[in-house]
């Protein structure tokens, strides 16, 4: 069971898989992106998507030619599980920043 | 964005939530569900869980009288994304599993 968690598991990889969707490319952008995710965490979750067939590496000429990392067409089969994990985290979050109580949070106007 | 996956990301957290929903509430249990991993990181995991509001622990009388962790009614609501994640992770298992051109993986009898 959880390794059925695991290709996907971990904030980092549904991060990377999320943005490389949305056209980041390169190493550096997707470690902006996925801040504060260090240098060697992200080569480390990128060669792991690699080997599950996620993603491909794609050197775009000699060096230094870019290197640019996209989805593979296996990889887009993951869209919906990022959403949905996306969506309920974005909604959790908006939970954790309401405090308890805020009076704004279940403000009403006059009730008729 | 990255801290939108946090909540539920890592596959600890969402095999834990599964097997919550799923009966499971004692830490031993959790533990053996979850092998290999540590008590440590499952003390953990759980802690964190209880802090999002996902899981509470429950003292079922004096010690030694078992403690009990169980999903909220808000961890209830990440049940959908477990599920998306579960589904698409176990495809993936199987199709890791496959070796790339198995005869059997696309055996046809007798097409007419």
């Amino acid at each position: 069971m959880a390794a059925a968690f695991a290709a996907v598991g971990g904030k980092w990889k549904l991060t990377l898989v999320y943005w490389l969707a949305h056209g980041e490319t390169h190493f550096a952008g997707l470690r902006r992106r996925a801040a504060p995710i260090s240098a060697k965490v992200l080569a480390e979750q990128l060669r792991e998507l690699q080997a599950d067939g996620l993603v491909e590496r794609v050197e775009t000429g000699p060096v230094p030619a870019p290197v640019v990392y996209r989805l593979t067409d296996y990889g887009m089969t993951a869209l919906p599980v990022v959403e949905s994990v996306r969506v309920w985290g974005g909604d959790h979050l908006r939970r954790s920043d309401a405090p308890q109580g805020d009076p704004a949070a279940g403000c009403v106007d006059e009730v008729a």
